[in-house]
């Protein structure tokens, strides 16, 4: 069958066209997406840098939600209409990080909707193993922040977050935010720290204590809030040199910084106050399904503040307007796209 | 009464002299100083560099044996004649640190032989509760390495080598060599780089593995040793930024990067390969009194060859020889400071 997609062309450039979905093979599925989210590393995809992972023209994305469509030969537990999201890893289960338990850093590891076909079209065929099942009463927009959503819940559980313990979040991004109600979730007291007042603003608006990252008394308010001791742990999502400096000087004895931002080009560290303050830095990738399942419930149940992190919602056939509107960034937190639209003009989420 | 001493007087400069010690005050004992050892942070004072913290003309020197030679008002359970030595560490047991229980990280910790007066001198008064009991059958000299040990068990620790293990060690000099035996004494499988061949080969004689650290076929090695995984830990103990390079390079899916060596100036890090791979990097810093006493163990039983690592033994009035020497640095791994001699020419360590 044909199924409307948004396809990366090359650098700068999406484009909507139909392209062929075969029947589910047995293993498989095939999903009828509802939402899929544009994350951060589909803006690196898009701006050409990951061309190395994509051939293009391809469908990218992997944050998404939908119902099952079609079920291929011997897939057992699964009806159709079942509301889903996607786990998009893919692990060779033969590499020493697989045999060693952690299959999300697999040496050959196929990270769905990067390194293979994505969610950004409208029928969407993945292995049984890779969903994760949704509450039938979830809202599917909601649903497509389950994937960051497991990131942040990863984030935390590296950082072995406690209640009590102050966190220091740097930058205020739908990651940062969401490793901020997460931490908050498990009882830890959290500030944010982010440049763009936007984006300060919905972390306020969703709970979250949010301080201007360049105002000069930064280091004063934490001195302040940590009686002088410093955070317990630093979660570094911005990905910037600034942040990383800053996510060292904030820190207490024996404090942990958890990176998550993607530092490219290599950063200046300052080593002698980890060896001076016995810090921890604690590498953070992807997830693993416990942590797709956390992410579930906190969805669920409220924690997460779904609603107030979506911006906007654009038809699938305006997924180049989406990214547009990402690079150009001001105003702007997360964008899922309708991947029902325009197929189905009157669906309820076409234009919010 | 007047006792010898060598006095640090500035930059390059060592002088022989005798200077006033008084009977020790209530809390302290004063210590006929039998060994004290030259350590890398010493050699860092000599160079001027840490004139901040240390007030020319001042007697230095924290790695020491000796025995009780005078007791002050108050002293309970020590006796005249107990060999001892001392854990160098005196903190405020107020600020945020100490409550938290890293009183070895106080913010405002006095490292004596730093901060204050250490043990390059025939009797030293500490306060009682920096003292460690040493065997009676101990040799002093061996025992002049208690402190280095106990900076080795502490980075083992900090690091939580398991048996069985592959552990890569990046620099043999003295704490590099302890780090490695200790791992050792946890049933670890231990591998030492280092670019000096004689160094390469104490570590050699020790019974560790070593392998030139500038040989081309080092990451090769390493590949084959591991089978293609990594290192379960890496140890920075050479302070050099291709050290710390290396040591990211090396290491499995979520590898440890114990930061030992004293990295003055900030460092490139690969942040990358920490997400990638979800690496930890720890800070470790001195010790507490449970890493003296298991250093007293390790090397009462031998499993320290404390013997093969004294590369010299000076005579106290050769102390600016002996700094000189290191400085110089070939053919040299830990020198150490006969306090007793020449005061007691006929010493049987006094040439050795």
């Amino acid at each position: 069958m044909s199924t409307p997609a948004a396809f990366y062309t090359g650098a700068g450039s999406v484009v909507y066209a139909d392209r062929e979905v075969e029947a589910p093979i047995p293993g498989e599925v095939q999903i009828e997406v509802a939402y899929t989210g544009i994350c951060g590393t589909d803006l690196h995809i898009y701006h050409g840098v990951m061309d190395g992972r994509v051939d293009p023209p391809e469908v990218i994305g992997h944050e998404m939600s939908g119902r099952i469509a079609a079920i291929g030969g011997g897939v057992q537990g699964w009806s159709v209409g079942d509301a889903v999201t996607v786990m998009p890893l893919d692990w060779c289960g033969h590499c020493p990080a697989c045999v060693a338990g952690h299959t999300h850093i697999c040496h050959n590891l196929n990270f769905i909707g990067i390194d293979s076909t994505g969610a950004m079209q409208a029928r969407w065929n993945v292995s049984e193993r890779t969903l994760i099942r949704l509450p039938p009463t979830l809202d599917l927009r909601h649903a497509a922040l389950l994937e960051p959503t497991a990131v942040a819940v990863h984030d935390v559980g590296r950082a072995n977050v406690q209640a009590g313990e102050k966190v220091v979040v740097i930058g205020s991004g739908p990651v940062g935010v969401l490793i901020g109600l997460v931490a908050q979730s498990v009882g830890a007291d959290v500030v944010i720290l982010e440049l763009d007042p936007f984006r300060r603003g919905i972390a306020q608006q969703v709970g979250l204590r949010a301080l201007d990252a360049a105002a000069e008394d930064v280091q004063a308010s934490i001195d302040a809030w940590t009686a002088g001791a410093g955070a317990d742990v630093a979660f570094e999502v911005s990905g910037s040199a600034g942040g990383v400096a800053m996510a060292v000087q904030v820190l207490a004895v024996r404090g942990r910084l958890t990176l998550v931002g993607i530092h490219s080009a290599k950063r200046e560290m300052d080593l002698h106050r980890f060896f001076w303050r016995e810090l921890v830095l604690v590498g953070a990738r992807l997830y693993g399904r416990e942590d797709f399942e956390s992410a579930v419930d906190l969805v669920a149940n409220g924690s997460v503040h779904a609603d107030l992190l979506i911006s906007r919602i654009e038809p699938l056939d305006h997924t180049a307007d989406a990214f547009a509107a990402l690079e150009n960034g001001a105003g702007v937190m997360k964008i899922l796209i309708d991947c029902q639209a325009p197929a189905h003009p009157d669906h309820e989420g076409a234009r919010r």
